[in-house]
């Protein structure tokens, strides 16, 4: 399916149509004349063009990478080759996690360009969460995907010579994750020029938070975390807008900062979305009962996320244990079995211990640092915002500092639930 | 230097002799006429062939990889592109630590054959240990060799990515790493048809080993922590038999077993290596005297090369850290300063912590395990050496369990002084 045909250019609607009207099987699965095809940008992300083609019979999607941030523009180069560690990272969770990832259509490695089934009806999650629609499938898909990516790329699954493979197949992709390391783990807790913030209300907060030494330490571990324990290969973006849904689907897109890494920057990461999007729920227009309702389905919904993340994972460990790690052979009998049940069960509280401390940083880099997210930016009244977003970063300090101390996913949502009301200090 | 020329294919004596005539400079480096070289194999290591070549002005010595496992035969086969990681290894050890590895003088990756100084009158430190010599250079060439290469390849001195290609880089030496995986991290702690131990004698306790569970869960977390903890590029197999000294110079040998991998593995199996050295001391034929003297200088340079190698790698840190990992621009100012300072104190305490446990690995694989060494193969009396190797293996078990219970290496030669003239319980 990859092809190296050509040199990069970008593919503007009129090349595109050339382009895949070359591609015999695309062009069949459109249909008719290309001439007829439909081209619709609808990139709407921070990096890429994304075109919707449809034709008499069908339609596709077409993602091309720019050679430099779309946000930020020419002045933020960027590599091409992301889209090659996406089309791998796309590849791999196919076939771990069979629909849950779009289908891959086409993949040109030298256009930085691939072709996906077009998803539709799905939607952004993130869009309907602001709307407070509850989706059925999404707890137990997203825990399905997370689970089988995670645990099957882990030393768990996989001999250690095919691990390291993996590891070196995407070390590439170190641009991506320099945004990562720049953006997340260390310019929210400092002045710099990209950082912006709900003023002046949280001027105050914005500057106690450059100020906390404690602060500073936690997210420096897990910057460490991050650059130096591939754990196994992680989407490494996997907010509520990298998953689109219907009542009855769920697929993750966009994973080109994957990358192996720490299994809790993807779990913390899904999280801290739900969290942002509880912390919200209160500045958008809605009755005290919607309000409710859509509260308790989001803290029930990051309960269960969590919880059957857990349990599929330990189950597949349990029966599908291929990997080097945790050998059975240490672990024979009726004693050895219980003991590695019970290592079984640290070594989930240790990465849920993780998983707390990469939500934290997930949250505080949409409030404080370059790239929001709508379920805050859609609260247009600033002050409702700011109480909102203080809400939410009084909850991440904790859980950044004090990680170990909330010990079940319900000390998190319990916590959330007593800040519900909270009245913060702001500035101004 | 490096060269890629002709196909691979064992080069015994003549061979050799036309090989090294046909390096303008490796020859002129000998001097007079290629017949009038003497060569002689020196290899005593499991796995290579070692030549000493002197001519009429100078010498080299000339290692080149065998296919296969030399301790064993061709039943176990091995890559020779381990002698390309060696190579590399070296390369950057000397470029780090200058004077303390071997000067390479020619590469061949296709022989998988290097050519270096050649060390006189150096002698295996291990050999001199054993014999009750005390070497002043050591500690300081070693902490050095350990702080600056440790620290000048890990995250607090290397930029993300240039760190993530070092990993890449190393990542095909997968099959030296699956013998450290098996024979230290695994086979010690169940029935493996290569164990072997002081019978009848520690029957018992290898038993005893066998059917720990404490002691299987600890050593699998650090079988994990070696195979997904890419922290600095370890030489990997750093024991007293790779360490060569005279009373002035030091230098570290056979790195082909480094890759990226946990520090304290490499600091572990120095320290480890020094308390085997202690243990056997009282199987040796020595006077009461001369049994105390070298002791005391055994767990004397077990603490000065822990403490001096914290001491520089701390220095370092602070004088030289232009890598990704904890930022200066967030310890800014003299709050900041002091928290940073703090928290480097905890990183070594960490790091001490690893060192403890990955120490203990490589004692009782030493005793229970494939390969064995002479400071404890040589004491004649199996009994005598059986109550040795009881002793380490009491220590170690304590120091893989208990791993953080030793807050400082003064904990550690502590206990090992307190089991100086303690009696196991042998079997028979």
């Amino acid at each position: 399916m990859a092809q190296e045909q050509g040199d990069y250019r970008i593919l503007h609607e009129g090349a595109l149509r050339d382009y895949l009207a070359g591609l015999p099987e695309i062009a069949a699965l459109l249909g008719g004349e290309p001439l007829s095809w439909a081209i619709t940008e609808v990139g709407d992300g921070n990096l890429n063009l994304v075109f919707i083609v449809r034709g008499g019979r069908g339609g596709i999607a077409v993602k091309q990478a720019l050679p430099y941030v779309r946000l930020v523009g020419e002045s933020w180069p960027l590599p091409l080759s992301r889209a090659h560690y996406e089309y791998l990272a796309l590849s791999k969770q196919a076939q771990l996690a069979p629909g849950l990832v779009p289908a891959l259509l086409h993949h040109n490695e030298a256009l930085a360009l691939t072709v996906m089934e077009v998803l539709e009806p799905h939607i952004i999650m993130r869009k309907r969460l602001v709307a407070a629609t509850q989706y059925p499938r999404f707890v137990d898909d997203i825990s399905t995907f997370m689970a089988r990516t995670l645990f099957f790329t882990s030393d768990l699954a996989l001999p250690a010579a095919e691990k390291k493979q993996g590891i070196a197949a995407f070390a590439g992709n170190h641009a991506l994750c320099k945004i990562t390391e720049d953006l997340i783990f260390t310019d929210p807790y400092r002045i710099a020029e990209q950082n912006r913030w709900t003023a002046p209300y949280l001027d105050g907060l914005a500057a106690s938070l450059r100020d906390d030494m404690d602060l500073h330490v936690a997210i420096s571990r897990l910057k460490l975390k991050f650059m130096a324990s591939p754990e196994a290969l992680i989407h490494g973006d996997l907010h509520t807008g990298s998953i689109m849904v219907t009542e009855s689907e769920t697929r993750v897109i966009d994973p080109e900062f994957a990358f192996y890494g720490p299994m809790g920057f993807d779990v913390g990461a899904v999280l801290a979305n739900l969290l942002m999007s509880y912390f919200a729920s209160a500045g958008h227009e809605r009755s005290p009962a919607e309000r409710a309702a859509f509260e308790g389905w989001v803290l029930e919904t990051i309960e269960q996320v969590w919880n059957e993340f857990a349990r599929k994972f330990l189950d597949l460990w349990r029966s599908e244990a291929s990997g080097d790690a945790y050998p059975v052979s240490l672990f024979a009998g009726e004693r050895g079995v219980a003991r590695l049940e019970a290592e079984r069960q640290a070594y989930m509280q240790r990465l849920f211990t993780d998983t707390v401390g990469f939500a934290a940083a997930k949250t505080i880099r949409r409030i404080f640092g370059l790239a929001h997210n709508i379920d805050f930016e859609l609260i247009e009244d600033p002050k409702k915002r700011a109480i909102s977003e203080a809400r939410a970063v009084r909850l991440a300090r904790a859980m950044m500092v004090e990680a170990a101390a909330f010990r079940t996913i319900a000390d998190v949502t319990g916590a959330a639930r007593k800040l519900r009301d909270w009245q913060p200090e702001l500035s101004n």
